[in-house]
C-alpha cells in the first residue's frame, strides 16, 4: 500500500469555534486554541461539524483562515471545511483556502437537497474543482450521513479519482461504521488516497487497515493523547492507549458534545467565554456541566489549558 | 376565526430560479416568470426549496430581489426564503428583504445540525428577529421535515407568538401531513396566524379549515388554475377543480419536480435555457422529458408561455 506524502496525515481536530459575547467569532481565542493543538501534533480541520462550521458565514470563515495565517500558524497543517449548500460559496471558500496555502480542504457535498443523484454529486464536486482550477488544491471528501444525510458513495469517489487524480486526495468517514471505512481503504487506499476515521474510536483499526489517521472532535480536548496513540500505533501498548482514549471520549459523548468540549476548555483555560455556542446549539446547563465535571474527574482527565 | 389582512394570503409559488449557461442566476428570465405569476394572481415565494434557494449565495439572492423590485414587481406580493444554516446569512438576507419592502419572509430553521433543542431553535429565530429589529418584519415559519429534517414544533410556534406577536405571522407546512396542518390552524389560526399548505393537494382542505392558502411548487406551472381554485373554494365546483389540479401535479411529481417544471417552461416559452439546474440537481434526460410531455399532453395541459 502506497502512503501519500501529505502533511495532513495523522490526527486532526475539527477545531471548536469560540465566540465573543455578541456571538461573532473570537479570533484571539481561536488562534490560541489552534496554536495549542499544533503544539500537540494535531492538525487543524477548521470549520468541520464540531466547529459549528455550517453556522458561520463565508466572510467569517475567510477572516478566521486569515487570522490563523497572520498569527503564523502553518497552512501545511490546515484542512478547512469548505463544502456548503451553495456552489458559489463552496467555490469562494475553497479558492480562499488554497490561496492561503492550506494543504487541503474537507468538502461536504451540498446537503440541503436529499436523495440527489450520483451524477448531481459528481457535478457538484467537479464544478468546484474546475472553478478553483489550482494545481495546489487537495480535496478530502466528507462522508457524514448521520448529519448531512447526503453521503459520498463509492462509485462517486471512483469517478472523481479518474477525472481528478491527485486533486481528490482522501476522505473523512463519519458514518460511524468501520466496515464502511475499511471498504473505502480497500478500494482506494493503495493509490495514496488518505482515509481518515471520523473519530478516534476507530483510530487503531483505521491505521491497521492502512488508513491515514482520524479527524475527531475530541482531538480538541484530548489531542496530545490521540496524537501519541496515532504515532505509536504499532507498539504493544496500543490497545491500552486506545482504551484510555475511549474513556475520555465517552465522558464527552454522553452530553451535547460541542457544548461539553467548550465547557472543558472554559474550565481549563479559566475563560467562561469559551462556553458560548451559536444557535441552534445551546451551552450545557449547570447540571449537565456538573455531571461532565464529575465524569472527567473520575477518569483523572486534565482539562486543556491552551498553553502551546 | 380572525383572518389576517396580509397581502400574501392565497396562492404563492416557490419561484423557479433560471440560470445562464455559466450557472449564474438569470435575472431577465426570473423577472419575466415572476411577472407572469403575479398576473395570474400568484405570489412570489422566491428562494424556496423548489427555487433551488439553498443552492444560491446570499449575494445572488440579494441581487435577484433587487432585480424584481427594479423591474416594478410588487414587494407586497413577495415572501422570499431567508432561512439558512448560518445566523449572519439569515440576518443579512432577512434585513435586505424587509428593506426592499417584502411583505414577509419564509424562514427555514438552521438545518445542518440535527436533533437540536426547542430552546436552540427559539434562539435561532429570536436572534434574527432581534437583529433585524424592524417593525415591518413578518416571519412565516417554514416546516419541511422531509427535506430540512429540522422541523418547527408547535410549542416553538407558541413561544415565538408570545414573544414576537405580529412579527411571527404564519407557517408553511410542507410535512405532507394534513392532520399536522389542521393542528397548527386549530392551535394558532384564530389569532390571525396564516397557515399555508405546502402543496395544492391540500388547498381545499386547508381553506376549509381556516388556513390562508398554499405555497406550492406547481404554482410555477399551473398558477392560474390554482389561484382560481383558491379564490372560488366555496363554490360547488370546487372538488372538480381540485381534481384537475391534482392531475397536473401528478404528472410533474412523477419526475424530479424542479427539473420537470423547468422543462415545461422551456417548452412553453421556447427557451431551452430554462432547463438548467444547479448541481446537485440534474436536468431531465431526453427519455424523462418525453415521458413528461406525453403525460402532460394526455391531460390537455397547456405549457406556460410566460406571457404576463
Amino acid at each position: 500500500m502506497k502512503a501519500s506524502d501529505s502533511t495532513l496525515r495523522g490526527v486532526l481536530a475539527p477545531v471548536l469555534t469560540p465566540f465573543e459575547a455578541d456571538l461573532s467569532p473570537s479570533a484571539p481565542r481561536f488562534v490560541r486554541h489552534c496554536r495549542a493543538l499544533v503544539a500537540q501534533g494535531v492538525g487543524l480541520a477548521v470549520f468541520g461539524t464540531n466547529s459549528e462550521g455550517n453556522s458561520l458565514s463565508v466572510a467569517e470563515k475567510r477572516a478566521l483562515i486569515d487570522a490563523l495565517v497572520e498569527a503564523g500558524l502553518p497552512p501545511s497543517r490546515m484542512m478547512p471545511g469548505t463544502g456548503t449548500c451553495a456552489l458559489p460559496d463552496t467555490i469562494e471558500l475553497t479558492r480562499h483556502a488554497v490561496r492561503a496555502g492550506c494543504a487541503g480542504v474537507l468538502m461536504l457535498p451540498p446537503f440541503y437537497y436529499k436523495a440527489v443523484s450520483e451524477e448531481g454529486l459528481y457535478r457538484s464536486f467537479a464544478a468546484v474543482i474546475d472553478a478553483v482550477a489550482d494545481p495546489r488544491l487537495r480535496v478530502y471528501l466528507y462522508h457524514i450521513p448521520p448529519v448531512a444525510q447526503v453521503g459520498i458513495p463509492l462509485p462517486l469517489i471512483e469517478r472523481l479519482l479518474v477525472h481528478y487524480p491527485g486533486v481528490v486526495a482522501g476522505l473523512k468517514d463519519s458514518s460511524g461504521d468501520f466496515a464502511h471505512t475499511a471498504s473505502v481503504i480497500e478500494a482506494f487506499g493503495a493509490g495514496g488516497f488518505d482515509v481518515f476515521a471520523g473519530s478516534e474510536t476507530f483510530l487503531l483499526q483505521t491505521l491497521r487497515a492502512g488508513g491515514a489517521g482520524c479527524i475527531s472532535a475530541t482531538a480538541n480536548v484530548n489531542g496530545g493523547a490521540i496524537a501519541a496513540s496515532a504515532a505509536r500505533w504499532q507498539e504493544p501498548a496500543a490497545e491500552l492507549r486506545q482504551s484510555a482514549l475511549d474513556r475520555v471520549r465517552a465522558a464527552f459523548q454522553k452530553r451535547p458534545m460541542i457544548a461539553a468540549m467548550k465547557a472543558a476548555i472554559a474550565s481549563g483555560a479559566g475563560d467562561e467565554g469559551w462556553c458560548r455556542v451559536r444557535p441552534p446549539l445551546t451551552e450545557l446547563d449547570a447540571e449537565a456541566r456538573r455531571g461532565l465535571d464529575a465524569d472527567l474527574d473520575a477518569i483523572g482527565y486534565a482539562r486543556p489549558t491552551l498553553a502551546a
